[in-house]
């Protein structure tokens, strides 16, 4: 660059304001893209090559210095790429020929390249996160499936269920976060090079080699939308905090569990912090951060967000596995934690099978727990005439509504908490899991 | 329901809080959905019929009850219908039976069933009013080919482009908003009806004849995760979201064009409005308003935000179809508006088809613009001697450069502005757009 | 209005699309401006009489119909008044001086008077709501000072605390919005009235006149600014936002505390509701409600969200009174739940106490912790031998750490849980109180 | 620390996850506290002594070794002080003492004193960029008094008004920023120190003491509320958030002014950039940062937020100065671009001083608009026979009318846009300024 450092070298004649200078800092985050600039910037002179615009000879050149970039990168311990730094370093490395590899290509076009590029890397990173972690639960959900536990709406006790059904339940919330995942690749892995500034590319080179260079599925179908939008990273910022937001109902719900008052569960050292001032303390902040994560707002549609975005997921999905493959259950605390009034539905139920339309039998069995309130005892110790006050239909065999077992076994439809319909839920996963790493 | 007006009755023995009621008013925004409750119970009468815990006959006292309240909300003004309303309405309609509808359903369940349905016919809606407005700008870019304009960079003149170039690039971007609304709509068509409150139905529910009578796709895997997720709703917003975004960008730029200062184009009074102050006044407050729909935020994931965001879209989309569709636009003042210096990526192009390396002929462009503005002089006033004392390459052939029309011809590569590449942009349109209504 | 139904009737020829019409109704949230536009009205007559611009005669008319218009408002059922509807209205109740009223001023500064008029009364209410609150809260703890309970960080034990402690907490959070509040009023409490549409007023309009009438502090500075600003309610949803989220942790800890788990306290049936199908269920659906208002997002900046964002504080202030006053605690649980391993700290202070540097004495009671777990005892069973296999400097007095009163006297400093400490943050409280009302 | 480098040492067995480790790195961010960290821990190593807890001697080993601390960091290039390794750096710089520094102070009250203490200088730092630049605006409003140009309303010309009056608005905003912006001070700088981790301190630790040595206004009086609470951090970004607003409404008026379409002026090449493909581009990319900034949403309420939100307004600050200190305005072509219509207004005036009801004057001035459209004249062209085909109120003194330095001069009630009331402003903001520097 005969004119200055600067790349518009022949325009200006101000100098910039230092702080300015800082300011635009944003080009900063380029430094992480450096691999994907460098294998842009190689199928970009073939293209230039095919196009007449750089000799055999020229591009031998770029391609070697390209590749001398490379290996200088990747031994790298702090890497500062400006933008411009970056064209300076290629032109020492390659001579002449780097003056040429700007041709028709734009700082617009380029970037947005380095980007997807970048963004299909990291996709295809978290997806194994996610996988690995999926993988974890319905495994684990397979050898826990006959430990029961309370099901809990708005914190208090609902309804027995398996503790496998709860694991699925957020497992099967992964799962759409993995196809969501593919979906917003397939709109990522989309080729904008040669869509020059905002214009096109004025000389001949063929983007269709440009795609099955670099793999991409599609080229982009409008040159100004190609450089201008970034949809593929407000897309891909949306997912990450749908994942982390189930990540985060999953966390918090375990540091309910792992609370003294629950004892469900305890969770494993590696996953846990003490105090600088209380001795006793042994803290889920593994969880706590989990669960902090899902309020995180990442910042709108740049090259900053993307980074911080994926560095957060790729550490959430890990330490989670790490969380979920190490906590010890306490299945004892967990079965006595079920208690008769949890068992007021099917109270109604008997009553339904009877043949009492559901509301009344709501109602009736309503009274009963009011009952057994009133007297102070659990439900299940209301004798039958205690039962008979609310509805003349209940009779000795309501002996059997008290059992935890047989109420979870009642719900054997699809989706539901019956050990046939978990491990069925079980294998559905592992079927799909499986369809994924093909 | 014998004991008091609440589904509750018989566990309640303190009042609520009136302002609490209020407060709980979140059930206010079902009203919307009546539609969707008829249809889901009527199946769902069918389903307990299949299951035995409803006679043929009581079923079809249902399903002429759920008709009857059908007719009369279509007709009905003003709905204000609470969900226990709902069901006291219910009640009174079909009597005896309708205290069986909720056998092994809960509200759980029942609502966001309803909101599937609701959402999957809103998607439908919004998709078609997307599909206009692509198809309107498609056409007009079709019909409105030759003209030319600036292609702006940060508000600044960049290059000369066509018109219908910078039209297609905001189709091609509601193009995508189609195709992800699309994908979507396949998470949103599944079926959570028989997933109880949380463990599941205990009864002979068939969730298949459901999912068939209701037309979902799927059936849910997990009951907990059916009953407990809202992460189509949340998918949704973000659509939305994104979406407007697209509109506000097309809408910021078609402000700018019709200030006074730009006068390309001039809006329809029917989308403007005037001053209750300023007599001359004409503002162009249909784009202030769809410009401004971006920064809306929707509340999260729940009934009311999903209304919001509906009708907000819908009426969105609209406008700016008839915003688009009556805009007349002034090609004399925009042609006008292409400026020599526009070209000076042209005046380097000419200096590489002449083996000068790009970074080289930018720095020898930038000089002649320099020069241009010392002289105070248009750049293709310049004469050749001046160009030579920036380069020895420049010759009499130079004022092929001048020329905004074959600048444009240039960018014929796919995405390009070249007339050939913008029809061609057309035809994918054209085809993507018989696709979508097939 | 002699050409048609609109303000600007003399420029326009064409239509207005009907759906752009509706688009644009965020004019309808005007209605709830009803009684500030006529207090707002009626002091510009006064002005305009005052200016010469209308005579007595004429400004009596103008306030007679306005009073007609605000008894008429005042017992309206349902007021659909769109700005420009109102204009029609007010011509009907006054004559041909409505048509003066609008001299100098324009729909920019009248509307923004009437919020700001509207707004420092709905702020003179959520004050009034939240001294309630405060006070509620503060008697509580001054009656309810000798509960002890567990203090919990990251929801693990951590140290015994007062109930009261925790109370007052969360009173301090609230006086520090009332604080904030008050600022913001200053900065709401300005008149924009004479700034016209930007340029100001050119008649001889008494701006101090004004403000006097309205009883604003200040008028304000620039009418560019007076007209184009909405700070004043981007500050106010932000308060709101930090207010919610007070409310929204003490009502996380409440449902914490109100589990059957932990059974600390149990929320009055007035604040409860029940389940659709489990009729045991007892759900603290008001602090759920308390607690998700808080991930509420206000819009921003406009009518539509200042008017939501009241009426949710305005509710969740007064359900919160209601919740405080009407909870029923239950100390023998609160105290029962305070377990040695809490004074795990106590050990280490009285180590401290015999010289030992903090850090050491940390790490000896650490490994006394450590040997209770290894022994499956509480850590107050420990013999002294056992203690002094971490430290010599254990001996029979040792004993004097087990007691969980002692334990909570040390923080005696201002703003610790020692009875003292707390009992002068009540009468702190209270003074601070009276202050307010004064 | 005998038993390994963890604080907690005596508790754990198990190792830690390495990804948690680094997964937990939110505590890297204390790094830019070290200075507040040190002058904190020296305040209390002096509470330490009063409370007899460390000797004379142990106080002014620590106070020296925390000097020499001080001297290393102010000179260290890069400190990764993770808070743990602060606390062994402490020791060894130390000796023994060191471990007696925590006694009854925890890490929660002693991070939270550190951000307080940080934030305090930090908020006086951008307290002086405000008023520099605030003072530049002033300044320059005051030069340029007498340059008229259009105001603009939903960006189409509304009125004339002085370039100052422009100015100013944006002055009077930010002067709005400075005054919320000490509010906010008086809520950060109170003293946390002494309220341990939860329950507070329990030896006699003097806070009032700590408060004088600290230099802080107030105490905490609840200590769950001091170590629980980040509500001055919330409240700080918000303050971020609305000041970056008004420079980016700022900033995009400028990047409207500085097109080619308007040229009203130019900004300097210290704030210009260039284009990698274009030759002839000068963006105003100082702009279009600083109008991005404000859409930038800070994290929730951390200290990496607080430190990121600091350096954005920091910088956004210093480089508007730069702008607005350095902009040429082209006041010909800025007076150029008021044009006829503009004063429709003033016409409806004229006929208001002849009697005519303002909505009168409004309708006919809008019928002469619209005259001198269908004749295709400006609207100062039209005859007096052509005007009083709207009305017979005009007479030859209409031409009085058609001046845009009289018409600006009607605007001289406080606020106002005539000489006499923005000179006022001008002594209004010096006034004011003076007083925030006292």
């Amino acid at each position: 660059m005969a004119s200055g450092s600067k790349l518009w070298g022949g325009r200006f004649v101000g100098d910039t304001d230092p702080i300015m200078e800082k300011f635009n800092a944003s080009i900063a985050y380029d430094k992480r893209m450096w691999d994907a600039d460098i294998r842009g910037s190689k199928a970009y002179a073939k293209a230039l090559e095919k196009a007449k615009l750089v000799t055999a000879e020229e591009k031998d050149n770029i391609l070697h210095g390209m590749d001398q970039g490379s290996e200088y990168f990747s031994n790298a311990l702090h890497i500062f790429v400006l933008y411009l730094s970056l064209c300076v370093f290629y032109q020492e490395l390659i001579g002449e020929p780097a003056g040429k590899l700007h041709t028709g290509r734009s700082r617009n076009d380029q970037v947005v390249t380095d980007m997807r590029l970048w963004l299909r890397d990291a996709i295809s990173i978290l997806k194994g996160n996610a996988l690995q972690l999926i993988t974890t639960m319905v495994e684990r959900a397979a050898v826990e499936i006959d430990v029961l536990f309370p099901g809990y709406t708005h914190m208090q006790r609902a309804q027995p269920i398996r503790w496998s059904h709860w694991i699925l339940s957020h497992a099967v919330a992964l799962s759409r976060d993995v196809e969501q995942l593919q979906e917003i690749n397939r709109r990522v892995n989309v080729l904008p090079l040669g869509s020059g500034a905002i214009a096109g590319t004025p000389f001949n080179i063929d983007r269709e080699m440009l795609r099955q260079e670099l793999a991409f599925d599609d080229i982009s179908i409008n040159s100004m939308d190609a450089t201008g939008q970034r949809d593929f990273i407000a897309e891909f910022l949306f997912w990450a905090s749908l994942c982390l937001t189930h990540l985060s109902k999953m966390a918090e719900d375990l540091m309910l569990y792992s609370t003294k008052e629950f004892s469900f569960l305890t969770l494993s050292d590696a996953y846990s912090t003490g105090s600088s001032l209380m001795p006793q303390k042994k803290n889920a902040d593994s969880l706590e951060l989990i669960r902090s994560k899902a309020g995180r707002v990442f910042g709108r549609e740049d090259k900053e967000a993307m980074f911080d975005c994926f560095d957060t997921v790729h550490a959430v999905l890990q330490v989670t596995t790490g969380v979920v493959s190490t906590l010890k259950i306490n299945p004892s605390v967990m079965e006595a934690a079920l208690s008769p009034d949890m068992l007021a539905t099917d109270l109604a139920y008997y009553l339904v099978r009877k043949g009492v339309p559901f509301r009344d039998a709501h109602g009736i069995s309503g009274k009963a727990v009011f009952l057994a309130e009133s007297k102070s005892i659990p439900l299940n110790q209301l004798t039958v005439e205690d039962l008979r006050t609310a509805s003349p239909l209940f009779s000795s065999d309501v002996s059997a509504v008290w059992d935890y077992s047989s109420s979870v076994e009642q719900y054997s439809a699809p989706g539901g908490t019956a050990k046939s319909s978990v491990a069925a839920q079980v294998e559905h996963m592992r079927t799909w899991l499986k369809k994924q790493v093909q």
